[in-house]
């Protein structure tokens, strides 16, 4: 049983109760909460040796990836970021160095959270029985019903399109340095976006996603994609942790979007959804057909 | 540095937002959705072989313990349970072993959920470097603005009510098979309880906690704690994972709650709050003054 089988296993369980709007299989879980604003939540883990180097990353650069992923989860939905809850599963040799490095993360962690405009509300720290690290952070955020942007709105003839740019996140650092587009995020999403996803696992294995749960299959303008430094377009489309969004916007409302874009990230138009087999990528102008890599950094919700 | 060390480190960074009425420090982060209902956020661990023997416990009793350690929490507030995302970073050999342990888990929790009115909404699937399972949870509830019951709200001449028995917790197994006062909670609050705590690290240890964050000193009716089969009342006092509630109540309450409670689990006055040195507790008694062991189980909120 992989990964993606153990999703799959916790979705058939984990059924959404009656004020849960979302549940499992979008990237934040939607709750009514009475209001205008709907709740959003999600949950995000930093795990020593698998999502970072404990040897090669401070532990700045660690709470910045935490929280950055979480960020990126709550601009998928259009939404703001709210607050968040630590949970540190710790066994460091050395105590005095466990205290120095915690300082410094519990700081950061704090830090960055303030300049989104956020904060972290509370936590749990445990021990591990053998040495390494594993942060969890659940974060809450908001969006307003009339924007919000889930996975699977996507419509035959909307476009596809991107901001930023792909590949190479792992080498060039970017994979922790990157900044979440909260703010591009709800900038799409208050421009009848249909639909919404972030690339943690891939350009191809994200948009997929989107094609999948919308019903539709996507043609990929490959060429237009943007690439990063040293990046091939087989990296652009495959290595993940872009930390871009990717949104499905029907063609009137493209023009409009493109033309009020106001960020310094480029967006760009790759793609169109089509009428076919749910979930199928072809190329433009190739015709090839993609089948998405699998990834270890896959969600069940959140 | 130890536990609680590292715990002051992360108050000392993590200050709650302008909407956070309560951040790190309480059993639950409470936070202000714009409605007369008042949003509760927390988050708790299951660390094989900390938590949990992997040995002996089955997946099932796992998954209760983890969710119902949440639930106490929103007890602890005077909360109802509403949602909750799950984290999972796991190392287990053998993939097929894998899968039918995980099924078991998630089924057993989304059941558990199912009965206390709530739903798993999402979560996080990773892989750990080292053989083991760190389970975290986040859990979302809601209390009405006048029943919130804080941990600092005593005031000298509250008595100290406690729901059950207490002690032997591990060794009889009730650590892991407890039932959560989730209604003896909110049924706590709605009487004019001035505050609530749930005895996760241990009786002593944490009625400190309510006398020491309300300025108060504490007279222990130590004869009158009701015990556990097999335990002595240094076990009562000490050996925490109870999950039982204390409360302040001001007496002019008490005995309208006394006479109105409703629940199988005895409710039991167990001291008074007093004027003194801020934490201190005393044997009504002996006089013997008490010093609460330190305990690995602490939280820095949540």
């Amino acid at each position: 049983m992989n990964e993606l089988e153990l999703i799959e296993l916790a979705k058939k369980y984990f059924k959404p109760g009656p004020d849960i709007l979302v549940g499992p299989g979008d990237d934040c879980a939607v709750i009514n909460v009475g209001t205008e604003k709907l709740l959003l939540l999600a949950v995000d883990q930093l795990v020593s040796g698998i999502h970072y180097d404990p040897v090669d990353t401070a532990p700045e650069q660690a709470a910045k990836k935490l929280l950055r992923r979480n960020l990126s989860d709550i601009a998928a939905m259009g939404g703001k970021p709210a607050t968040a809850v630590l949970a540190v599963a710790l066994n460091m040799p050395g105590t005095e160095q466990r205290g120095a490095w915690l300082e410094k993360f519990f700081k950061s962690l704090a830090g960055e959270a303030r300049q989104w405009d956020m904060s972290v509300c509370g936590g749990d720290i445990s021990s591990l029985p053998s040495e390494g690290a594993v942060f969890s952070l659940a974060i809450t955020g908001y969006v307003s019903r009339d924007h919000l942007c889930l996975r699977s709105g996507a419509r035959p003839g909307n476009r596809l399109v991107a901001t930023g740019s792909f590949g190479n996140s792992l080498d060039s650092g970017r994979h922790i340095d990157f900044l979440p587009r909260v703010e591009e995020g709800s900038f799409i999403a208050s421009r009848n976006a249909s639909a919404m996803i972030d690339v943690s696992d891939g350009l191809l294995s994200d948009s997929a996603k989107i094609a999948a749960v919308s019903g539709c299959s996507l043609l990929l303008y490959s060429s237009e994609i943007p690439l990063n430094k040293y990046a091939s377009l087989e990296q652009a489309l495959n290595d993940g942790e872009d930390y871009e969004l990717l949104a499905a916007v029907p063609e009137k409302y493209l023009d409009r979007l493109v033309s009020e874009w106001e960020f310094d990230a480029p967006l760009t138009v790759i793609g169109e959804f089509r009428k076919g087999a749910p979930g199928r990528i072809a190329d433009s102008k190739t015709g090839r057909e993609y089948s998405p890599a699998e990834s270890g950094y896959e969600h069940f919700n959140p």
